[in-house]
């Protein structure tokens, strides 16, 4: 399936931004100061300004994060493009990863200009390819790229980057958002769905975090594959708003929606019995997001054999895994790290994103619900910052997702 | 390879024990009680006697244990053979059996005669084949034989079994406490080392129980198989006895043995990536019968995708597993239990019982030391309880092992 080619029409909207050439990346400060609109603004020979969320150090984003204004060489090398961002989500990966604990990082780089060598922060995001080098085969100004694996630094205006370090994406039908946030936590779900267990139809998972971008991917996909789920949920403020989430997730395909509570409480493997006849229907997959006491539950919940898969730890605390369930129940426990997959398997996640896009368009795939925070030129550093430390607070209103310009 | 058959000369040790025909099982006394030899004393349509530890209810084998004397029909179903026990170990698990906290327990019958149901003790066993019946096609008495899953009931002089419950084992060249204790440890170690990872030739492996009937096969193994292992044992009650440990181990092809303390001391998981050239050469695999803590330090020294195999869980604690070995380092967590994969790989069992028993011939797999507890006619039931309890509270002196008669 070949991405439709849009060509904007780059002649008549180029601008001379400076006249002389300089170091591809530099300090240089741009003469005017303008509004990010849908098309890129430059003159012969002249550089992009790019404005991006950069840190110079690990540590809270609060702290460590600051607004960076550089500017991007004219002269693209042969295998690069020039993008520019259409939206970019914040990850709780992300600011795990501004904060250093988490295992891939960007390296900190001269290049930016800024005082100390930084990195731009975030690794997802929808771009609009601006421009191409001469050997760029895949891509034509107009389409729509996202990251191949994370440390692309996505946080940002406009970027340069390798043709190999892209995914070019079928846009038609698609928002920015759509395309934005597809790539880790739909990816993580559907590659989890599929590649531990052959979790057949009518057969059942069980998974924590069932709100969150990847819960709610897993119980679309899910319920797409025949599959049925067990979804757990923290309780909410009031259970009016506990039972509307309930709803909210059976409206998407969740066969079954309770709280952490209830999973605790004595009897509830009891219920999970009834529920599939007896044991008769396998619980043959738990994906975790969560660790700690309420994951020992529900590991009780699989059926002999299964496998519990965990990709996030929100509750900060070890798993305990009793010895008599990796023996004799046979229960296996793997981890998913969406980042390393993506490395390994170029064309599976090409194919994966594809799937998955394809289905948003067909309108069997809902959106998660996103908090866009946009960013024009003239955004403050403040209302930026302030987006990325209220995803560190709770997603109660829906992940935080970058929006730049017009898109 | 077919077994050799070796018919024992019937004809000329037939002795009757009962005149009439009775039920099969039957609580009769023997007229004569007599010691058991290697020649299976019966007359023409004569009972068999038999003596077995049994127990009527789950409990400490010191309470609940308790020798019982039947008789066997001479009357052989069509597909069952009369088999005489030459050794049966006593392995923890029958232990945990009694103690009712083992999944796999055989089931309480009346057949034995005890005043209330009872089941025969043991797992494992070495058996000689005294009779078959018409339809056995595998076996001829003389044969040696194996169980082929648990539940048997080894501890026992006699007993009747179905083809279908037996391994025949060529028996030349071994002893009888050689293939009454293949079944289990040796063929634990077997299927861990080749079934979860791919460990190749100079690449290692790191176990804790390394002194066990286990982790002695799988230096073994490893070793002929080129594999380097890093063994775990605890501390013994002297530095000297712990250094003649070290050594017993590495003669049996340890690469390196450490105690757990030294496991524990900050710094070696430093100690592990010297050994390893500096992590090139992969730790894929781990073994573990402990659990608790000085596990989650073994998780440590396991190379990026390794594999934790758990088969025990000495220590009686759960096992302690981090978010992020899960989903950075791609740490696996498994368990391997040998009941359920021989009932579920009848013919590799048989392939793999025989490998080990030819290395065994070859002298290429040294025996584990075992304690051998005298089992005759006359022995008291004091004397068999006390080795079932001694077994429990500590191996130090080698694994128990019932042998019987003149084997």
């Amino acid at each position: 399936m070949p991405p439709i080619s849009v060509r904007p029409a780059f002649a008549s909207s180029v601008r001379a931004l400076t006249q002389n050439a300089t170091p591809r990346v530099s300090q240089l400060t741009p003469r005017v100061s303008q509004p990010i609109t849908r098309r890129f603004k430059s003159g012969p020979y002249g550089y992009t300004q790019a404005k991006a969320l950069v840190y110079s150090q690990n540590g809270e984003p609060c702290d460590v994060l600051f607004l960076h204004t550089h500017s991007i060489s004219p002269s693209l090398p042969s295998n690069a493009l020039l993008l520019r961002s259409l939206a970019a989500p914040i990850n709780p990966a992300d600011i795990n990863q501004i904060q250093g604990v988490y295992p891939s990082r960007p390296p900190f780089t001269a290049l930016l200009g800024t005082a100390v060598p930084s990195a731009i922060a975030g690794n997802e995001a929808c771009f609009e390819v601006m421009r191409v080098g001469s050997a760029v085969k895949e891509f034509a100004p107009g389409d729509w790229a996202i990251a191949r694996a994370p440390c692309l630094g996505t946080w940002v205006t406009h970027v340069e980057a390798q043709e190999d370090a892209l995914l070019r994406v079928e846009k038609e039908g698609l928002t920015p958002v759509q395309v934005g946030t597809v790539g880790v936590n739909p990816t993580t779900a559907y590659r989890m769905l599929k590649d531990f267990e052959n979790v057949g139809e009518g057969e059942w998972f069980i998974q924590n975090g069932a709100n969150s971008g990847v819960g709610r991917a897993a119980i679309q996909l899910g319920r797409l594959w025949g599959m049925k789920s067990i979804n757990i949920i923290r309780e909410r403020g009031t259970e009016e708003e506990t039972e509307a989430m309930r709803n909210e997730l059976r409206g998407l395909g969740a066969t079954h929606v309770v709280t952490e509570g209830e999973l605790m409480a004595r009897g509830f493997s009891e219920q999970v019995k009834e529920w599939t006849v007896g044991g008769r229907q396998k619980v043959k997959l738990g994906l975790n997001c969560v660790g700690g006491k309420p994951t020992s539950a529900m590991v009780k919940c699989l059926s002999d054999g299964g496998h519990l898969v965990t990709y996030g730890g929100m509750a900060k605390a070890p798993l305990q895994v009793p010895t008599a369930a990796l023996i004799f129940k046979d229960v296996k426990f793997s981890g998913f790290w969406v980042s390393r997959w993506s490395e390994k398997n170029l064309d599976e996640k090409r194919r994966t994103v594809g799937e998955i896009l394809e289905l948003t368009r067909a309108g069997m795939f809902a959106d998660v619900p996103v908090q866009k925070v946009q960013w024009d030129w003239d955004t403050k550093e403040k209302t930026l910052k302030e987006a990325v430390t209220g995803t560190l607070q709770g997603f109660r209103k829906g992940k935080g997702v970058f929006v730049f310009g017009d898109t």
